[in-house]
């Protein structure tokens, strides 16, 4: 049993993995939040108070914390007594904070690749550059170190498995759709750090298909989805963490991953990408000073997490996973339909923010609870996917499946 | 009769000043070239000693210069012995070398209306709120300043004052149009310094109508325009500089200024502004440091001067002028038509440059000669018009009208 949770990060994924670990305090302890500016934090904590979201008396803390200090992280756990540490930071952080938990022998749980400023979309898979060099240390000390396990990354991965391991007898098709069918009311906002989503897409777009990688331009390749609930949506091929576990976990399935765009947010994305705006590396000014366009366009645009109050609509994330059952071909679709303002009214953060800061509450809970204290590194598809999908039924984000036989929910309690 | 000229600026219409003045360097005398960057006076008296430009032997020297700083800019004026200073650097500079040369005695030209870094679209008048408050101290020591002689303002405010002497006897509409129909082959570019090309652009459209200034939002009233060469363009009502000194100096007509653009560049411009890219307000990125959106804009677009050697098509700048004349309506349209290519073989720059870069030197020569040694300061409709058509006529940039009695050249030598 490993108990008392850190939660690295306090952008709108951390304030629904507050709510989420507060009203699971029985199962997690302590929960303490640390983040660069401490008043993030108290924010957060006051809103998991206000909505009386603490199941059980418990401690509930915020903590200034530079986590690139490696040091600095690994006091903040020794003094918390943090057994479990959720990584919902920037992706810049990500290394620095598993060397922490490495070196302090506590379980650690992240949900996107680590990624360095200077440098995008580098050489596949991606976990291969930063993570993975950490695996077989990791098993040596006996760390339980989860990648990826967010929405996607990580339930999908986990929708990935429980295909393979419950509906097909081969899988040869991995597709992810990512559709986010709300409405912000804003001229143009992304729904997490700017800064994070924009390095996703300028760079090249990376797909495992006919056991390799393949290439692509973003939006390139659209296609359109007809999914439950959001309906006929363009969704584009792009790159994304999750295609760089499951190129090696299923088998040499072919693996891609799509999101939906309108054709606002392509032609926003066009302009400032063409202009250079999203670039990561630093351009100098006129008058001298040396600037990172990408960190400028984020600071204009909103804070994702002020999205939440308006934010109204459905999201639908899910794989459509194609491959063979009995001798025949079959296709799944496993899916999750969730609610921008359901969200809020329970969290405080919009639907975007929820799907992602749940699953990693959920990753926290099985290790507290030993079924995916695993105690070395693994991405979401290597560890067993039904505890996951129950848990996750039970805490807010229900498993559905569609397939030959209809829609339904997944469930296996 | 002045001689020997400072030009202040190293950009692509100081190229054009720098060649036109080698060019006429029997009239003017010595050449000087100030900019911060010293290099970059050096690589344009390479290319006016490459195309052999100077017309006698003389002096063509560089100097690095802050013509923010006052008395480095006087100690410059004394040095060099110039009594023409022709300053086609930032807006933000004039009234700094304005006052260098009220304080030393020399005259002074410029192409555009002072602009404070923090404020864009002051209360109108624009000349009210800075230029024109020298006037009485210039009239006193009796300093010659020419206010916004370049194309527009400048050459279209001479066009103006030529119907209302020569073809009108009462002039009640001043609509100036400019159309670049050019093409530079890059995916979005300014003509002039993005920095001062988006801060006309981003706040409230200025015009004088009806006896007092209206008010209007960027690309809200839009009119197609037929042209002498570039044909029917779409131009929108825009806020210029030279509105602002023809309302006062037009017997009260109506003034407009209306300037071309193609949907590319109003989805662009839509896109940034409304992002807050275009913003003359610093911004605090996430690590702190505080940036001006609008600089990294420019320094991710391409340098204007960069421009000129793909540029190729016309620009048509001119003003219809409408009125009565013997007691009936009669519109004149005066105007010039200029070649990128032409200009960028002549002096290495484009089109736009060469339209800005040219009018100033004509100014410069009449200085010289003192036909427009006044002794005052002045905007260019306050200026005998005649011998600034005919020097232009001669120097690269001809007028032409398009009356009742077809189109013609304009000349009165």
């Amino acid at each position: 049993m490993k108990k008392n949770v850190l939660i690295i990060g306090a952008g709108g994924v951390a304030q629904v993995v507050a709510h989420k670990c507060a009203q699971n305090n029985d199962v997690l302890g302590d929960i303490h939040i640390a983040s660069r500016t401490k008043a993030k934090c108290d924010k957060i904590i006051a809103s998991v108070h206000e909505k009386k979201a603490l199941k059980q008396p418990g401690v509930l803390e915020g903590h200034a914390l530079d986590a690139l200090d490696i040091e600095a992280t690994k006091a903040l756990i020794q003094k918390t007594g943090a057994e479990i540490v959720i990584n919902v930071g920037t992706a810049f952080l990500n290394m620095s904070v598993l060397r922490a938990c490495m070196d302090t022998g506590v379980a650690y749980i992240d949900t996107a690749i680590h990624e360095e400023p200077g440098k995008i979309c580098e050489t596949p898979p991606w976990y291969g550059n930063y993570e993975w060099k950490r695996a077989a240390e990791c098993e040596e000390k006996g760390i339980t170190a989860i990648l990826g396990a967010g929405f996607d990354p990580g339930v999908v991965n986990a929708y990935a498995k429980l295909a393979k391991d419950e509906y097909l007898d081969k899988v040869t098709d991995v597709d992810i759709v990512d559709i986010n069918a709300g409405s912000h009311g804003r001229y143009f906002a992304t729904n997490f750090d700017p800064e994070i989503n924009f390095r996703e897409f300028t760079g090249v777009v990376y797909s495992w298909q006919n056991g390799q990688w393949q290439t692509n331009k973003m939006f390139e390749i659209g296609k359109e989805y007809d999914l439950p609930v959001v309906g006929k949506r363009k969704a584009y091929l792009c790159g994304h963490d999750e295609v760089h576990s499951l190129a090696k976990n299923m088998d040499g399935a072919d693996v891609r991953f799509w999101m939906g765009f309108g054709d606002h947010y392509i032609n926003v994305f066009t302009v400032l990408k063409s202009i250079g705006l999203l670039s990561e590396q630093p351009v100098k000014l006129a008058e001298g000073q040396e600037v990172v366009p990408l960190k400028v366009v984020k600071a204009c645009l909103p804070d994702p997490a002020s999205l939440a109050p308006d934010y109204e609509g459905k999201t639908c994330i899910g794989d459509y996973v194609k491959g063979l059952k009995d001798g025949k071909e079959k296709t799944v679709f496993i899916y999750n339909v969730a609610d921008h303002k359901e969200a809020y009214e329970e969290v405080g953060s919009q639907g975007i923010s929820y799907t992602a800061g749940v699953p990693p509450v959920a990753a926290a809970m099985l290790i507290a609870t030993g079924e995916w204290d695993v105690k070395r590194m693994a991405n979401v598809e290597e560890l067993p996917p039904k505890p996951f999908i129950n848990l996750l039924n039970r805490i807010g984000l229900p498993t559905r499946i569609q397939d030959e036989n209809g829609d339904r929910p997944v469930s296996f309690d």
